[in-house]
C-alpha cells in the first residue's frame, strides 16, 4: 500500500460488448478492489492469436513495468493446453494461455510458469471461461503483489508462434504485411531497424510505395510507405486505406531495395528503438 | 472513507462510442470522484430490453455486491414508465428503467422503489437522456452510501419480462436461443442444473448437436452443445458460428431428450450453479 | 495530493481496439499512476474533425471542469499543423492538434498555447502517433497540476471549424443535419435556444416531423423532431431509425417555421441550457 495503484491490462478476442470482459474485471475488482482496469483490445479478431500477440507487442511496453497482463485468445480452452504466467527480462507480467500469445515476450531472459492446481490460482469453475475463472484471478493475485515462481512448475518449452520477421534476400529486404489497422493501415514485418540507410523503393502487394516520414507528405489516393509508431514499416494512404486499395491483408508481400545514390536523402533510415 | 473504492457499472444499448456512456461517467465523477466505473456493456441491440437484461444476469453476479449498477435500454423514456432501483437478497442494487431489464434481479426477497422527485433523484434535465440525467446520479448517490429506500415510494410490481425458461414436456427438455454472442456461440434458456444426470442427445434449429465439456473436443464445423459460462447449454462450433451455421437467432428451438443406457457418461449433467 | 483523483479523458478516431488508445493510456499511467481515465469515443469516423468537435462539445461539459480532455483526430499529425492547449472560460483543458477540433471551446475567454520544443511537452518519438508522444504525456502532466502557460508560446489564432449554426432566414429557421447517433437519431444545428416560443413546423430532408417531447410519443415509424439530450433539435424515430428511414446524414437540410396560433402548444420551445 501506498504505492501507485495496481494496473491490470486486458486483451481478448470476446468483444468489448459481450459481457465477457465485464466478467472478467467484476473478478478482478473483487480481489483486488483498488486494481486499475485498462482493455488493450477485445476486438482481436476471433481465434487469432498472431493478432493478439503482435498487439500486445505494441501494447505492453507502453506501460509501466509493473502492470500485469491479462490475455485470452483462446480457442483450446479447456483442452490440454498449459495455462501460463510469462515474466519478460524487463520483468513484465503477462497471464494467459500458453499458445503462442506471448511470442514477443519469451526471449532471451524470459521465464515462464504454469499454473498448477494447487496452488495459488483457482480451480475454474467452467470449461469454456478459463479468461474469467483462472487468468483474471491469477493476474489480480500478481499484481497484488503475488511471486509468480509460486504459481506451478516452471515451463522452458513455451509455445513460440512463428514469428514474421523480414529478412534480406540478396539486394532485398523481403517482409510481409501482419495486420491491417481500423484506418486500413498495413503493419508489416519490417522493423525499422532493418531498413537501409539511404534512400529505398518499396514495392508492397505488387505496387510501389512511395517512402514518407508521416501521412501528410502523401497526395490523396497514393500509396505510402513508412515507418510507423510501432517502429516498424507501415503501408498506408493519406486519410485513405491501403487495406481497400491493394485489397490486401496479413501475408500480402513487401519488398524493399536501396536505390542507388542515397547522398542526402531525407527519409529515416534505422531509427533509435523506443 | 478508507474502504474499498465504490464502483458503478453501466450497461445501455447506447454504443460506445457514441458519447453517451462518457457522459453518463462524466456525471458520476462529478458526484463520487473516487467511483471506479466499468462498463458492462453499451452494445445491448437498441430497444433490446431482453438482451440487456440477459446481460445483466450474466455479468452482475461476478462484481462484489456492493457494486451499483446502472443500466439503460429505455425505449420508454420520457414516458410514464417508472424509474426504478432495484436491492436483489444478495444486497446488489441496480437502477434504470422498470421496463423489466432487472428481470433476474426480482426473485423473492428483492425490493423496488422508484425515484420520486423531490427525493435524492435529480429532476431530469432532459426528456431524452435520463440515463445520464437520472439514473447515473442516482447511482452515484447509492454508490457513496445513499440509502435506497429515501429514493421513492416501494414498489411491489415492478414490471418482470416473460423470462425464457426450458421445460419438461414428456420425455424431452424443450428451450430455445436467447441471444448470440460475438462468438456465435448461442445462449439457450436450457439451465445446466436442468440437464439430464446421464448421456443425452441435443437437437438445435432442427439439427443434431454433441455434447460436449469444451470447445476444443469439437472436429471443424462439427455442431455442438455445452453448458458455458453463465451456466446455461450453448450450442457451439470449434472455431466457428454456430449462429452462422445454423442460420438461427433468438427463440430456434433447442429440445434435449435423455439417451438409454447412460452408465459412464462422461459429460456433464447438472453441476453446481456459481 | 488528498484532492480527488486527475481525470484524463479522450477521444479519437482510432477504433477503441485499434490498441492505439491503449498505447496512450499506458503512456498516462506511467507519467501520472493515479489518473482516473475516460474513454468519450473511439468512433469518430476516421479523420472527421468536426464529429470529433460536436462529440466534444456534448461530452466535455459534463466533467468536473479540472478534467483533461485529450483528443486526437489529427489526419495532418507530423506536418506543420501545431499541437495545441486550450482552456476554456470555465477553466477546461484540452490537448490536441490544432485543426479545429476544439472549436466549441474556442469562445470568448478561452486562451490556447501551442507545445513548444524545450517546455514541458515531450519531443515526440514518432511522426505519426502524437496522441501517444506527445498529447497524452501533455495531458498526464496539465492532470497532475501543470500549468498550460508554461507549454509554450500563446497562440492567437487557433484554427476554427466553419460552425455549422442555424440561422433565422424570413420566417424560417434554416439549420441542417450534423450527424447520426448510433441509433440513427439526426443531431441537427438547431440549437434548442432558437426555437420558436409557439408551436412550430419542422420539415427534415423534404419529410415533415412531428415535433414531440420525448421519443415514446411517437407512432411506430413516424418522423418526430424533438429537443434532445444535447440541446439540439434531433430529428428521430421511436425505436427507430431516422437515418435510415430519411437515407439522409450530415447536410441534410432542416427547417422550422412557426405555426399560426400557437397558444397553449405543450411542447417545449426555448430551454434552459444545461
Amino acid at each position: 500500500m501506498g504505492g501507485p495503484p495496481p494496473i491490470v491490462t486486458l486483451l481478448s478476442d470476446f468483444g468489448a460488448g459481450s459481457g465477457y470482459p465485464a466478467q472478467m474485471k467484476g473478478a478482478i475488482l473483487g480481489l483486488l478492489p483498488e486494481a486499475r482496469l485498462v482493455d488493450l483490445s477485445h476486438d482481436v479478431p476471433a481465434f487469432d492469436v498472431l493478432a493478439g500477440a503482435l498487439l500486445l507487442e505494441a501494447c505492453v511496453p507502453r506501460f509501466p513495468a509493473r502492470a500485469v497482463h491479462c490475455a485470452v485468445v483462446d480457442p483450446g480452452v479447456g483442452t490440454a493446453r498449459r495455462p501460463l504466467c510469462v515474466r519478460d527480462p524487463a520483468g513484465r507480467l503477462l497471464v494467459g494461455p500458453d499458445n503462442g500469445l506471448f511470442t514477443a515476450f519469451l526471449g532471451t531472459g524470459a521465464r515462464a510458469w504454469t499454473l498448477a492446481e494447487g496452488g495459488p490460482a483457482p480451480r475454474p469453475a467452467s470449461a469454456t471461461f478459463h479468461g474469467r475463472d483462472l487468468f483474471a484471478p491469477v493476474a489480480a493475485w500478481l499484481a497484488g503483489g503475488g511471486d509468480p515462481a509460486r504459481l506451478g512448475p516452471e515451463v522452458h518449452d513455451p509455445l513460440r508462434l512463428p514469428w514474421p520477421e523480414a529478412r534480406w534476400e540478396g539486394e532485398e529486404l523481403r517482409g510481409s504485411v501482419l495486420l491491417a489497422d481500423p484506418f486500413g493501415n498495413l503493419l508489416t514485418s519490417v522493423r525499422a531497424a532493418q531498413l537501409p540507410a539511404g534512400p529505398y523503393q518499396v514495392v508492397a502487394a505488387g505496387r510501389p510505395a512511395r517512402p514518407v516520414r508521416t501521412f501528410g507528405e502523401g497526395a490523396p489516393g497514393e500509396l505510402l510507405a513508412l515507418v510507423g509508431s510501432s517502429e516498424r514499416l507501415e503501408i498506408a494512404v493519406r486519410e485513405g486505406s491501403a487495406a481497400r486499395l491493394l485489397g490486401a491483408g496479413r501475408g500480402a508481400e513487401v519488398s524493399i531495395r536501396p536505390e542507388a545514390g542515397g547522398e542526402g536523402w531525407p527519409f529515416p533510415g534505422p531509427r533509435r528503438a523506443c
